[in-house]
């Protein structure tokens, strides 16, 4: 079998983010740590770690921290089933991948008592559904939330239900763009708010107003961010309902067009042997969603 | 002088997203502009396009996009003073990198009425402050937000305030973590929530309550997601004051310690020869950053 000292070294480092930090988790020396990762080094033949502010692993030292993470998932159930064996009560860490409108909406409120029951730690990390679904192939992470429904070898995905997204301008905005009205003609001049160029609900609400082709368009990286453009009249753009509510309700948002919303599923994508505690988080997810979510 | 038709239509097949729409907005076929993009590469020697989805500038590329990023700047000074070589209305594009919590906060409302009237579009990037001046100086960006106020080389700095962040939990989560009060003891074992490796706010605020070393935490890179993971009461974590003004006035989250704030200086780069509009917005922002920030 591997050596799990040098494995859990390697952990510490990344997790912790430096080897001062990851030798006072172990209760080891700073060069105790270091030897440890070099030792793994020699071992696997090839550096495990990127040696910058923070260290970051290698392509190898992320798939040995992968296999980490599934080990530690098995180890939590056998504790289950063997309290004795429990040696530390550090909390388990699950890696999940999702996009920043879940992240930026329902998805604490979905899983947050789950967690603070379970002594679950979530390292989350947020990508477009294509990256994250190849996270998920590489075993990067445990999960993920995206709106592609076929699941990767190995993994098993499951229907949340959908996000409802308004396109959504401040009143000055439609004033100053549309005073005459939403036409085609005004949307291809107005400027949009796209997330990335990975994002294309915009490019889908145009389509379905008959507008084809560019359109003048910001980018910006953050879901928060895009509301607070939209909010002081620098664009419009598709933004999920939930997160609007209350801007909606005193019109300090309205709509370019009433009721014609863009609905976006999304799925749960989860490793297969990802141990009992991934099964009991879907479980928890698939009750929790449908409260947050429109019915799939 | 470069062959300037060259450089547009790589230029527009990034902001465009992809050969067909670039091709829409110049007003060309799909085979002038991959002829273009492949002369440009036959000139240059190497690749300036990953053709992947969406087609991504390589490292020759990128700096091909900054040069024509600085030439349509200087241009657009000199339409101001010579209006009839104005051929086009196409608005102009400015990147600029800034730290995640000021798009989710004050960005958009201190410089929306700035590009409305300018016909300025946003190209933003979501940097820590360490990465947004390495945009910087390989001119990647015209301007940045961060937390440090050495400009690199070639640019200017100017401080525009500071953003108060408060230690915040849900009241569930304290009565769960802190029922005898906030010890330093209980800061240990109640789960913080960091944005990612280099934030070291809650490291900051765990060392002035005399915690030192590591800490559970979960991560989360998403300024709204960390605010919803808080609410949930998955973790306590340090929130920018103006992102919870509602929040701390209904009491959906509490203060860990009161009146222990943390003030992070603002600075803002920007190029010295970005030309007149950069200058115009470094005042703008200037004027409206006031009244989001607390003075310097």
């Amino acid at each position: 079998m591997f050596d799990y000292k040098l494995l859990a070294a390697l952990a510490a480092v990344v997790e912790q983010a430096g080897f001062e930090r990851a030798a006072q988790v172990l209760g080891l020396s700073q060069s105790a740590v270091s030897q440890r990762v070099k030792l793994l080094e020699a071992r696997v033949g090839q550096p495990v770690l990127v040696r910058a502010t923070p260290p970051t692993p290698t392509e190898v030292g992320r798939r040995l921290l992968n296999h980490v993470q599934q080990v530690r998932l098995l180890e939590r159930d056998l504790q289950g089933q063997v309290p004795g064996l429990n040696d530390n009560s550090t909390p388990e860490r699950l890696r999940v991948a999702l996009n920043a409108d879940s992240l930026a909406t329902w998805w604490a409120g979905a899983v947050g008592q789950f967690c603070a029951d379970k002594h679950l730690l979530l390292e989350l990390v947020v990508e477009d559904q294509d990256v994250g679904l190849k996270r998920m192939r590489a075993g990067d992470v445990a999960g993920c939330v995206c709106a592609t429904d076929r699941p990767v070898a190995g993994a098993r995905s499951v229907a949340l239900g959908a996000m409802r997204y308004r396109a959504l301008a401040s009143p000055a905005f439609i004033r100053r763009h549309f005073s005459r009205g939403v036409s085609a003609e005004g949307l291809i001049k107005a400027p949009a708010i796209v997330f990335g160029p990975d994002d294309f609900l915009q490019h889908r609400y145009l389509a379905a107003q008959g507008v084809e082709g560019g359109f003048l368009h910001h980018l910006c990286p953050s879901s928060e961010g895009f509301l607070r453009m939209a909010q002081a009249g620098l664009g419009w753009g598709l933004v999920p309902e939930q997160q609007v509510i209350n801007e909606l309700a005193s019109g300090e948002l309205v709509e370019l067009r009433p009721q014609q919303p863009i609905d976006v599923p999304l799925y749960w994508h989860h490793w297969r042997n990802g141990g009992e505690l991934l099964n009991q988080l879907t479980d928890h997810l698939l009750g929790t969603a449908p409260a947050c979510l429109i019915a799939p």
